[in-house]
């Protein structure tokens, strides 16, 4: 028997937190991306298709950049298509107007931004200062608006980046309003190289919530690269928040972070709920045999605490 | 530059955390102990030594049990005078009166027992009954008070029992209570199996203060098996702990668990206390340092996420 057999974790809920999280899933798009080898067309549509077996809702599909620039997902056309019949939300990444067109052209319906806190990583990523990202998104945002698409705003580096060190909290609330007042709908702060903790995850919110900022519409998304993922999150979720980014089997990093360590692992995440009697909707099981099964794909273990425990797989 | 040379992670407090924070090491004789490989005395002593220059205060050094139940630290005899020159605690485990007999003759000033919240871990670990093995310590502590040293009563499977699946909070609080009223000066809450959540945590520290359990003597000792360790311990700590078991470089885990990971690390705790402002006395470089020196030794990379960025180990 393991652990998942036994009842385990009990769920013991605590006061103050939602009673209702939605994650929204990153592994097909962030953690794929950052993998040195690209994976089939099929296999990707397979992977997805799973997740949504899972009881996930949200599952980010793929990203409509550049080829040159992300070769790990040139094929969106080819993807998207495979899976557009699931049931569940499928949003992908459009970093311009011309990924706009692609995504729109095959009847996407959410679509995310991709902006900056910091300059550095503007420039590293974008080659463009903060402002000008802003304002290459802002007809992205506008255009998609004008046609009922959803629009999530990426910010990335919300806590430190490798450049810059630590990131003022004044400087990160600035492009989050700017974000939804170009009409994003909801936003994920980032830690992107995984230095945020559990203060400093508090006082953006709250600093966020005094600029009028809605906790509805702010979603969190926290690397692994310290272990500090989960006890960040559990910062967000004690400050209201219901939206948690997480990649299943902890697939994909930052290729700015040299550790190999990425995103949340959606069933550490998913374990932790549901001890705190948070509903999820995900069969934890199922999810851990997804990742397992991509894992072998990959040809590298899950690393996930959760995904190694309950599949007794090595480390 | 790694993160630490950019001020990362900035120290961001939160509010209703202790100031300090006194870190219980563990590696040496918790981690060891469920090595497969048997570590010579020399290297275990420079762990020791290693650990103390990197600030860590009490630093548990080994165990007094018989050599046949524990090989790996068969060597106690040599190891403890190696040193007990050691300007820091050096508790050492001691599971009965010839035990505490043979810790006493070297000199230790802080002893600890070990009981389980469970009848089939007692079973397991003990060939005994909760209330027979409670029995079996209630001299060695008396003994050990006589004498003026410190005792520490470790609490085995307090969340989650790998036979008997959750474990009702009120069968804990009556055996901590139990050791705390046969003279006990701490209590280490052990989630032996890595199943804790974060509002198990709260619910168990109110039980205990609601049965006049005072809170500073609670330590708390988690488990990563699920990733689930440091969101725990931020729960703790938001109840008023302030003594948090760890190891060094993630060393450790428990042989009942079918998992590689073990022990919270001590490196990605000090990582978020650092960032909530909470002093701890520790350099972190230093500990790194020594964690990656003691996985070279056994031949195998370290388990902290916070040792591998820091480190830029592989995977």
């Amino acid at each position: 028997m393991n652990a998942t057999e036994l009842g385990l974790p009990m769920a013991v809920p605590a006061e103050g937190l939602p009673s209702r999280v939605r994650i929204h899933e990153v592994g097909a798009r962030d953690g794929l991306q950052n993998e040195k080898a690209t994976v089939p067309t099929a296999v990707k549509a397979e992977f997805v298709r799973r997740l949504a077996g899972t009881g996930l809702t949200t599952i980010e599909a793929t990203s409509f950049v550049h080829p040159k620039w992300v070769p790990q997902l040139a094929d969106a056309e080819d993807l998207y298509p495979a899976v557009s019949d699931l049931p569940v939300e499928l949003p992908v990444l459009v970093p311009n107007e011309r990924g706009l067109d692609r995504a729109l052209a095959l009847g996407a319906r959410r679509v995310a931004v991709f902006a900056s806190a910091t300059e550095s990583f503007a420039k590293a990523n974008l080659n463009r200062t903060v402002d000008e990202a802003l304002a290459m998104f802002e007809p992205v945002v506008t255009r998609a608006k004008e046609q009922g698409v959803h629009v999530r705003g990426y910010l990335s580096m919300c806590f430190g980046d490798p450049w810059e060190g630590a990131v003022p909290v004044p400087q990160v609330v600035r492009v989050c309003r700017a974000l939804l007042d170009m009409g994003c709908d909801e936003l994920s702060l980032g830690d992107t190289i995984g230095v945020a903790t559990p203060g400093h995850v508090t006082a953006l919110i709250r600093a966020l919530t005094e600029a009028d900022v809605p906790v509805p519409a702010v979603g969190v998304h926290f690397h692994d690269t310290y272990g500090q993922a989960l006890s960040n999150t559990l910062a967000a979720l004690q400050q209201g928040v219901t939206t948690v980014d997480a990649s299943a089997g902890g697939l994909g990093g930052c290729p700015y972070a040299k550790s190999a360590t990425g995103n949340l692992a959606t069933e550490d995440l998913v374990w932790m709920l549901r001890g705190l009697g948070i509903d999820t909707g995900v069969d934890l099981g199922r999810l851990v045999a997804t990742s397992v099964w991509m894992a072998a794909h990959l040809g590298r273990p899950s690393p996930s605490r959760t995904v190694r425990a309950l599949s007794h797989q090595e480390q």
